[in-house]
């Protein structure tokens, strides 16, 4: 299994579940579905989603089919560019690129881009929620739709935003940044992979482990997040790059530099992939996950 | 039963479910909970969690608790109160007082209050599908969780503020207030009923019952909100009074003059309360609060 193939596949079956699972630009509300639909559809490399697909499988002690874990797979995602909408907001990170493209604020207007967020994100519960969608039995759907609502909200991803923007142009100790990229990027993508456990009916010793190996991930993530803020262009990006540094934000280059870093996002994707030790060959595609986080560094 | 005396009962109820069921002000999180909480906090009548309570207890088929229905209830708060912080903001309506008080992004800056709503919505969700609240089935908390997804959401809450933004100092047809009135009011308003009647086991025939009262107080409350905009002071609404007709929004006294939208709300109350001809005593408070929707507009 090459990597590249593999993303590039997996990537379509989520986008072509988008076709079935977000609403279409049509009737009353068409124009803040297109708006929503606008950040949704502009890219990206949907690695919760594949993740979480990924940690189903891994599992693989039943017979979950991928129409059961689409809705979730979409729903990270459309939380994900939620907090992107959010993010970018003038009264945020005011951010004017995003994957190349203008941010949904300067399409949109800060109105209908907070809106739009909002919508994406009661979305994400409508699809966890919705009886019609897949096979999942109403108690693993309502685990997976908590253990998401808990690593998106207060005590994860809007938590650690908020701690974020409190904290600009000020000097932390490293633990404050590590709260911070813990909650605001960790919770999501470890919520994610623990989600696919929880759907293909993980046991209490399998959840745990991969509840480890998306803390690592996760961790691996946002430091080569931070290089590559650091080191990339904004061609490169597709958002605008060295904003970190503009914003005054901490980060692991600013502690460590840029070669401590990268090795300390390297030591993160072993651990995770020790934390698959008890996992057969059905958990490859997660081992190259980690291995790709790494790799993005370069 | 008082009405004054029930609603004063029942907000206390509520109010003191929030010691339990919202977050404290500490730990790494604490200054953004005390966001959410400033403005949960800062009053109101708290309608539609005592809607959903009234509606569990007027189907009274099974013995369910208030602790089964209150983590329902206090959702509903939630999701009402991120939609008065978001729709205060800059960029929307652009409001400083609500309730008497600062709006949110006075206290908490424009980010602060974006979070604090998408924190207090996500944290609906998280209460919603918590195993640990109440003993309510899994399957009947996900049906409520995804009423609740689906009434707060694009085609419901959201799609309404992003339709009523979008008419602001235009003319349009009559429908197309109704269309916004529906989503943006109504919606939550008849799935805070129907959320209390399927938590408490509700027949197909009692549910859709209770489905037809919410619309019709739901379009009550939206007339009356619209009569005391454009009619009581500021200090009688603890909002800004006028600001309706300032922002240039179609409203029912807009269209009709305040005699005849008078004559209208009574006749919507008119009508719930014949949805719930085949409910007996139990359903008194429903009936009192429909009543009491339209003294309102006194």
């Amino acid at each position: 299994m090459e990597i590249k193939s593999y993303l590039k596949e997996q990537r379509l079956l989520v986008e072509n579940a988008f076709d079935t699972l977000i609403p279409d630009a049509e009737g009353d509300f068409r124009d803040h579905i297109e708006a929503m639909r606008y950040s949704l559809l502009a890219g990206g490399k949907r690695v919760r989603p594949i993740l979480c697909l990924a940690a189903a499988r891994a599992i693989g002690r039943e017979n979950i089919a991928d129409q059961d874990i689409l809705p979730v797979a979409c729903a990270l995602e459309c939380i994900h560019t939620y907090s992107l909408i959010h993010d970018d907001l003038p009264a945020m990170d005011n951010d004017d690129l995003r994957r190349g493209k203008a941010t949904n604020h300067v399409l949109h207007g800060e109105a209908g881009a907070i809106l739009a967020g909002d919508g994406l994100l009661t979305w994400a519960f409508d699809l966890l929620s919705n009886p019609d969608h897949g096979n999942l039995s109403p108690e693993r759907k309502l685990r997976i739709t908590h253990c998401i609502a808990r690593a998106a909200g207060s005590f994860g991803m809007v938590g650690g935003q908020a701690l974020d923007i409190a904290y600009e142009n000020t000097e932390f100790p490293f633990a404050t940044l590590q709260t911070i990229h813990r909650s605001k990027t960790g919770a999501l993508i470890t919520a994610s992979v623990l989600a696919g456990g929880i759907a293909a009916g993980g046991d209490k010793k399998q959840l745990a482990a991969l509840e480890q190996y998306g803390n690592r991930i996760g961790l691996a993530f946002q430091i080569v997040d931070d290089l590559l803020n650091a080191t990339a262009t904004t061609a490169q990006l597709g958002k605008a790059a060295g904003s970190d540094a503009a914003l005054g934000k901490a980060t692991y280059p600013a502690y460590f530099g840029t070669k401590e870093t990268r090795s300390l996002a390297q030591k993160a994707v072993k651990e995770a992939n020790q934390c698959l030790a008890d996992f057969d060959d059905k958990a490859r595609p997660l081992r190259l996950l980690a291995d790709y986080i790494y790799t993005r560094s370069h």
